[in-house]
């Protein structure tokens, strides 16, 4: 009887991240034999832990292709990060104990940074506790800040929601701006990384479109100098259009959604910081604002992911069971760009260890002198990430989403209290 | 030399807003120099007490074409409502001046409630200053909330954002509530007409899928069966997704927006009702939260937009260029409901003094009896104005929205003071 093969997704969820699930399982049914069944976590590791699997060999092949366009985790995630190895070893230990309760030779970790680490240490575990277990992280993040790997899926698609947003509602307020809103500011994601606030720059083609400033994580904000450029963009453009990285800092380095979230009473103030810097411009120009916060709905936004994202988050996955099965333990499959302009991708396979707590910032040169916007190398990068339509097909208006069964596997272990 | 059109878009611009406008372009070249010019207000009925017109022959037909997937206002609108004929006499007879110098004899008003009463009290000044002038009103408002016709152009595509928007995010909330964020909460335009609200509970097919709850602007808010609906919904399903309107009033009947907004000190607190809703979920229940706010990402997103609602408003444009060339006085082309399922619409006429003033709320019967759902009966009338997608074109992963030239046409009168 072959193997069986662990799946389970990480962290925050994306709008593709079952596009890479759709390509493991689908991978693995076409493996004549050589894979058992896929088990996935429910709720990600914690399934493993607490000996919670999902056997997806009761979903239809019907329903494992819909995967393909569906968000969201469809066994579920989870934000648990193990530590060290001595400090949790107790827990690596669990998840060897539930490998080895349902023959799992083959473990498959999606997710980021952490998720990487995760991966690598689980590899280490096993080789010392003489388990034989292939161990490959496959990449997802919507905050692209992977290395070893030129993007990661999830990224595209949210880079693609930002960027069509913005264009859009630059339109609208361009429309009113004679005698309404002249200030309207876009809060979008990217705590560390500003690759989304960079992909919101992608909608202004031409002189004068929105986005007119953007605010990076990684430079601090200038309050002085932003000022001066929202008063002259006003003058001129009749509107400002802004996209602001949640996690924009001021000049002593803390986040300005902390900063500035605490009242006279020290009560925190509600409002994000796409709504201070809104206010601020209020307080100081005098200008009537609007500003949105997508929150999720700009990383869950399927309707119009990229179709370069979905396909390489779908062939992400099947690449992953091969590398499994190639026996390639601790490595991650990873993009590979081999041009540009017209864009072409490949798979290759980085380390885990090469990539475990490594955080890929924007380069300097990716965000213009003034820091307010992005260069042509940027553009360059991120224009074929957004590339494609890959729509989800609609009953009744509405995606036909899919929900699985996710039957549960019988538990064979005593309760882990960990 | 036949008589030219003036077209002028009015109020909040819509995802649909510039179909009308391609509608009422295409049919006034169609009709073989019937109508010779169609001049277009440049920010709405501002262009015409300002003689600010803009010529649209100068636009290609593929640019007008265009215009039917292009979001926004393509010649700017504008927030300005005329008041009674006596109090506003100047501003009414300026009108009808610039129109007598440019040879207009057709004026078509695109927006909602207070444009509808516009439309009217021009036809009125026109009749009694002998100028021959057809007046006719298009409607057009997110809100929904026009009488005299069906649905409005503009809502189905609201409404088909909003529903797919929640039913993704639902989904990624479902995937992380086991270890993240319990409570999803998402403000939704609609200040007075609960109807955007009602289109989010579309996104719920099944039990437990998003959203659980909604809050009407029609329903005070009870705090206490509300919060007892929250706590019940996590224990059920682990997670909460909840759409409230930015309009939701308390038992006082005041907005919650505007009550909740200041602090000891009388200063304006941040945050929408979204947020504060989403706080005291919080507060009380202590779960972990997040909120979006779309703002006008909501309206203005032609990328996810009803193929029923562009159909609509294309059509609505294109009959009232025939309603004013057939000499319908002081009317507004309309939907017609003529079947739920198959969904059959056709385009009828309502009088400007019918419509003028009022304002269409959900019947109670569209909401549940408890005040946090929507019935089936409101589905009925929904479902079909969220059917279809009508996508735009896109390049370079972008969405190909057209910018017109938007050439002034010269003014020849003295400028107005008023």
């Amino acid at each position: 009887m072959a193997a069986n093969l662990f799946y389970a997704q990480s962290g925050g969820v994306t709008a593709v991240i079952n596009a890479t699930a759709c390509g493991v399982i689908q991978a693995a049914r076409e493996q004549g034999g050589r894979i058992g069944k896929v088990f996935a976590g429910r709720n990600g590791i914690l399934g493993a832990l607490h000996e919670d699997l999902i056997d997806t060999s009761f979903e239809s092949d019907a329903a494992i292709a819909a995967l393909r366009h569906t968000p969201g985790g469809a066994f579920g995630s989870c934000r648990y990060k193990l530590k060290g190895l001595d400090e949790s070893r107790a827990h690596y230990e669990r998840l060897i104990d539930v490998f080895r309760a349902h023959d799992i030779r083959y473990f498959l970790y999606n997710g980021g940074n952490d998720s990487m680490d995760t991966a690598w240490k689980v590899s280490q575990i096993a080789e010392r506790l003489n388990y034989p277990l292939v161990c490959v992280g496959v990449p997802k993040t919507v905050d692209n800040d992977l290395v070893g790997t030129d993007n990661c899926p999830g990224f595209g698609s949210v880079a693609k929601y930002v960027a069509v947003s913005m264009m859009e509602a630059g339109l609208d307020v361009a429309s009113m701006a004679r005698t309404s809103t002249k200030i309207f500011v876009m809060e979008v994601m990217g705590r560390h990384a500003g690759w989304i606030t960079a992909a919101a720059g992608l909608a202004a083609r031409n002189a004068g479109d929105a986005p007119h400033l953007l605010l990076f994580p990684e430079i601090p904000f200038d309050q002085a100098a932003f000022m001066a450029r929202v008063d002259a963009c006003v003058r001129e453009h009749q509107f400002c259009a802004i996209a602001v990285s949640e996690g924009l800092r001021g000049p002593d380095g803390k986040l300005l959604a902390e900063s500035g979230t605490r009242d006279a009473f020290g009560h925190a103030q509600l409002g994000g910081v796409g709504q201070q810097v809104a206010e601020l411009i209020k307080a100081q120009l005098g200008h009537k604002y609007h500003w949105a916060l997508p929150d999720y709905l700009q990383r869950s936004g399927r309707h119009i992911a990229s179709a370069t994202d979905a396909a390489q988050a779908h062939a992400l996955g099947r690449r992953a069971v091969e590398l499994a099965l190639e026996g390639r333990n601790a490595v991650m499959p990873a993009i590979v760009r081999t041009a540009d302009s017209p864009y072409q991708w490949e798979i290759g396979v980085a380390q885990l260890a090469d990539v475990a707590n490594h955080e890929k910032m924007m380069p300097r040169d990716f965000i213009s002198d003034d820091g307010f916007g992005i260069t042509d190398a940027c553009r360059r990068y991120l224009q074929p990430l957004i590339a494609g339509e890959d729509y989800p097909p609609y009953v009744d208006g509405l995606p036909a989403y899919v929900s699985l069964k996710n039957e549960s596997v019988a538990a064979v272990l005593p309760a882990f209290g960990g």
